[in-house]
């Protein structure tokens, strides 16, 4: 935790409503700092439906490797997250970790290993002290209550300089369902692999093969479409658990009308965890959407705008409140993907800064540059060659994100 | 230009021999500042074989373009060269800013528009004022003499803090001949697309396409294998000229026998003017190798090398003396390429501070940071899945960096 919050933090946290069958407690288990909550349980009154999505690094940590294995079952009666340290290329000792975690667990809960989800996130490298666990499991449990929300995802906490929560109540059949979401993150990974972690709780009665599809078809235009500093960590976890409890209607497939309105308020809550993260970027003073239209397909659209949004040079112009577009061209080249350079439109704002391959004629720097000063811009590209198109948000590298992380660990 | 040398320049140039049948001559044209040299032209007494290699930029600069369309004829008989406007996204005009100054070059010098080869560097979107050439063309051909490489290095800079200079004589055949070369450059892209260029030149009497086949060759382990920011100029061109002056014995074939020591002195001097461009990286403080073996393919460890060189979170970590492993298993990761996390070893220098997916037992802290406060380190990395292997050069991300780049054109 940092003591300076992000200038672009929201202005106030929501409160969340209780998720029927969901009950969470937090504890200072000491694992990295003492005295520090540092261990999040979630536990759930019946089983609950659970999917989940994982990082593509191909150094996956020890507890992304333990939850992938249990998915394949579906069902989860909690989920225990603790901050301060990854687990992550600990070799077999994060293995013995993990395993120790979940028999602490097991112990404590009276459920079996493998209903059990674990996410680690803090330090790399690091063997984690699990047996440290068994200190505050049984009063974990004990303590669980519904109206945790706020402390949960403090709990969660690394380098993020406050706590990111998110609620939906829509609809779904007869019922009214409820979608409370926390996550943590400054940046697609913050320094030593401090992670992207998003839990996301509802009592609708979705079956887990429906959810995942909902789950992983929301990703894409939410978490995935985000990035700080073009990082991918070894740990990033999205978990999203049914608890079923709003209904005795279970819904068994992702095409069911009656999720037209679960789907987008979903979608919806996902972007806002998502968007969060950015806006807790490290050293971030700047919250860019960059959408890019008139591409060969969205595929295309998509690896256009993560160039932009991971370019250095773009990254210090927004630092800079440089409205620098010939930067936007050399993004666009360099992403490899089909552009014809005298097609290519750009705006920063509303205000169009290059149209046809040049200059637009109308240029005014000095309108480009108050749209630079704001705190949130909106950068547009058309490519002019198809109608692919994708948006994704990123902010602005700073000094002050140099120094975060050349000087974290030591 | 700037006023701070950057840490890592050269103690010392060289001093270039003469290339028989090239003279040079610079001028200042006023292009972006006044009474600064921006001009460069070389001219070759006699039809020089030459060949380049370019940026894979999709959106390409003018001058790029014209080059590109005259190597198919392969024959030069003059280059000429600006700093201070890249002439790139500058739509029909930049093509006629490209004719316009071909016009003026083939007046001055006699010689055919498609015999002359053009570059420019410096600030992306403006229009090239091509009619300035006119002022400085006839004595610029006039003044053309055999001993000015130190000038036409310096002729040719940006944000560089160094000029850029190399040599190598060798023997080829009977002949002894010279290879010289001149670069710019303070990063893959320095801001505002003032780009990586290369101008290299020799006596040897070689043909275009054994002389084509020798630069692509070299070029992969060269400039293709640094970087300072991870992003890809519009403008990047690397041009070689043989003038054939030192022997009447004309090479055509690249496997010839006569050529191993050539190809050996072009490849060194090339990686050389590269590594120094990497020293001039934009703030930066270390020079970094990255050295990754055992991967599945030489393809592959490149693709992980490069990685690791532009991960921002390594950069700061090398800017902040951290001997920060746990990020090097992250970018990996994130390379998308075959590994296996538990076979994974790492050294900062001679200190392996990694080995089988964990932590080395004898790993000392104190070793390991005494390697990071070097000026120059290599990070080696070892998958253990392979025999590919390669080696990329980077440097530090600062915040000098930061500061160069945020405020580098208003």
């Amino acid at each position: 935790m940092s003591a300076t919050i992000s200038p672009l933090a929201p202005k106030s946290y929501p409160e969340l409503p209780e998720v029927k069958g969901v009950r969470m407690a937090t504890a200072a288990a000491g694992l990295k700092y003492e005295g520090r909550t540092d261990v999040l349980l979630a536990v759930f009154d019946e089983p609950a439906q659970i999917v989940g999505v994982f990082t593509k690094s191909k150094c996956t940590s020890a507890p992304v490797d333990w939850c992938k294995q249990n998915l394949s079952k579906g069902v989860a009666r909690a989920i225990m997250v603790n901050s301060g340290n990854a687990n992550a290329f600990t070799g077999k000792k994060g293995l013995a970790s993990v395993q120790l975690s979940a028999d602490i667990l097991s112990k404590a809960t009276g459920f079996a290993a493998d209903e059990l989800y674990l996410a680690s996130t803090g330090v790399i490298g690091e063997p984690l002290p699990a047996e440290k666990f068994a200190d505050v499991a049984d009063s974990l449990v004990t303590d669980a209550i519904a109206d945790k929300w706020m402390d949960a995802a403090k709990a969660i906490m690394t380098t993020d300089t406050y706590p990111k929560l998110s609620t939906r109540s829509v609809k779904l059949g007869e019922a009214t369902v409820t979608l409370n979401g926390i996550a943590k993150g400054a940046g697609m990974i913050a320094p030593d692999m401090a992670t992207m972690l998003g839990f996301l709780f509802t009592d609708a009665p979705i079956k887990a093969p429906a959810l995942q599809s909902l789950l992983s078809e929301c990703v894409g235009g939410s978490f995935n479409s985000i990035t700080v500093d073009s990082d991918t960590s070894t740990s990033d976890t999205v978990l999203l658990a049914a608890t079923g409890s709003a209904s005795d209607e279970w819904i068994e497939d992702a095409a069911d009308p009656r999720l037209v309105e679960f789907r987008e308020a979903l979608s919806s809550m996902m972007l806002e965890l998502a968007q969060m993260i950015v806006r807790d970027g490290e050293g971030a003073t700047k919250f860019v959407e960059v959408k890019v239209e008139g591409a060969e397909s969205d595929a295309s659209a998509k690896r256009i705008a993560m160039a932009i949004a991971n370019s250095p040079l773009m990254k210090t112009a927004f630092a800079g409140e440089d409205a620098n577009w010939g930067r936007v061209v050399m993004a666009v080249g360099k992403a490899g993907e089909p552009a014809d350079r005298d097609r290519l439109a750009i705006w920063f704002g509303d205000i169009r800064v290059a149209v046809d391959g040049e200059r637009d004629p109308d240029y005014s720097e000095d309108e480009a540059s108050a749209v630079m000063k704001e705190d949130e811009i909106v950068l547009k590209v058309d490519l002019g060659i198809g109608n692919g198109s994708a948006t994704v948000w990123t902010c602005d590298l700073t000094k002050e994100y140099v120094a975060i992380n050349g000087d974290y660990r030591s």
